[in-house]
């Protein structure tokens, strides 16, 4: 079956989804976008992830043509028409395409693109066992990341340069704060509370990032959003990371240098299971 | 006659001139881009343009497999099947097309693009007469706006405040010093000093910056690299801006107050003879 893609209203093959050359989320970053786990065919968190879109539209002021409920239709067909069950589904919106110019142009439409992958939760799951390892990058990003922008490049350098370590994620760090990581959110666990930075616009506030905390919470657990120093999350009890593509990850590793013994520990796999847990209860998805 | 554009190796109508929806550039701003003036026929500073090309792709390990010799006769080639004597070329190279992940890919060619608009020149040497006005704006840039990247939402949300405000571009500040345009460099010019901001990595390193640096040298005008405060720059005697698009534009307001009365200077008046003369040295253009 051939990959297909969402473009502007119409379904076609992934191979020819294509965006003017002038479009300005490709000559600006003028765009907003969400990454959406789908398990057994079922958009995880969904009704977050379109209030999430839907207020850095408003942010930037960028005008999308199309209600929630169609937009949730348009990528539930896309969706079942990929005929994966297990995927990411990946909504780009940008201002449109334009004749270049920074103004905003005064008639140009949206673009609406989205794509679906197949993706391995599995291996998530898998990856509890051992953990993973995080290195620190200094956070020289803009002064919104509260908005899921497509301008993503210092993110990028921030992976790659983690990837060249052996690592799995940097994480973002800035007067010695560690604010998250390039693609997720940074936590950390001592004496039984769970810290993580506060939102704000220091750092995108995950839809993983607020499940957890709801779901600890229910579950009696503490949670603590404040900033927390690097200092601390190097003698912290036990760290992790959220996000949609890893929804936990015991972190082991800062910068090589052991946390917590070097192997996952009791709070982050209690907090696992009630992660996946609710998975399940979304979408009927076990490991 | 139908506007054209380049694609990774083809003219093609601009209509339909695009880029794969997973095109790096589109989907994490992890693109470089060049803007240069064409005037008759000849492109302006081709070749610290296309020095500075080459820096930016290194700086970012993005790989363009083609020599400097054939990008310049493509574009070239580009220009004059457009058929026009004064325009701007854009020019922008991305890490290439490929499944989206942070980590660079293994093996995406680069997608190289270029673009040809007519451009009225004539317009910024009617503007010397009145000059523009410029606004203020907090500089919440990421921390190596030296690298000329596809990133460009802050200065875009930046250009549309000053545009809102009836203003021609605004000015980034950062703890009082006055940084550089949204698009532009910003000048200001006090007891016969023409003062700008220093390279490094808060701002851009403009051609039209450095050439204009040249120009008043070898005219045996002073000019000082440094930061100046905005304070200075409402007590400047002269302001002033320059660019590709703006060689150079006399600033008679800042955040609505005058500088130096309100009228262009005859600091500036000799600058614009300076420039306006090396355009004509190098393209024979003349207003």
């Amino acid at each position: 079956m051939p990959q297909l893609a969402y473009v502007n209203g119409q379904i076609l093959p992934l191979a020819s989804a294509s965006l003017h050359v002038e479009d300005r989320g490709t000559q600006f970053g003028d765009a907003v976008y969400e990454v959406c786990a789908v398990l057994n065919g079922q958009i995880l968190d969904w009704q977050p992830h379109r209030v999430r879109l839907r207020r850095n539209l408003a942010e930037l002021g960028i005008t999308l043509d199309i209600a929630d409920g169609p937009l949730g239709l348009q990528a539930r067909r896309l969706i079942a028409r990929n005929g994966h069950q297990d995927c990411l589904l990946y909504l780009q919106v940008s201002r449109g395409t334009a004749r270049r110019d920074h103004v905003f142009p005064a008639d140009a439409p949206a673009n609406l693109v989205m794509t679906v992958r197949r993706f391995d939760f599995a291996q998530r799951v898998r990856q509890l066992a051992t953990g993973i390892k995080v290195i620190t990058q200094g956070d020289n990003r803009w002064g919104r990341v509260d908005i899921k922008t497509t301008g993503l490049l210092p993110n990028v350098l921030a992976k790659q340069a983690a990837r060249a370590a052996g690592a799995f994620e940097a994480w973002m760090v800035a007067d010695d704060i560690v604010r998250e990581g390039s693609s997720t959110n940074a936590w950390i666990i001592k004496d039984g509370r769970i810290i993580t930075h506060p939102t704000g616009t220091h750092i995108l506030p995950g839809i993983a990032r607020d499940s957890l905390i709801r779901l600890a919470r229910e579950a009696q657990m503490l949670v603590e959003e404040r900033a927390f120093t690097l200092t601390e999350a190097r003698a912290a009890d036990e760290a992790f990371l959220t996000s949609t593509t890893a929804p936990i990850l015991p972190v082991v590793a800062i910068d090589g240098q052991a946390v917590a013994g070097g192997t996952p520990g009791p709070v982050t796999h209690r907090l696992a299971e009630l992660v996946w847990n609710e998975v399940a209860r979304q979408t009927g998805w076990r490991a």
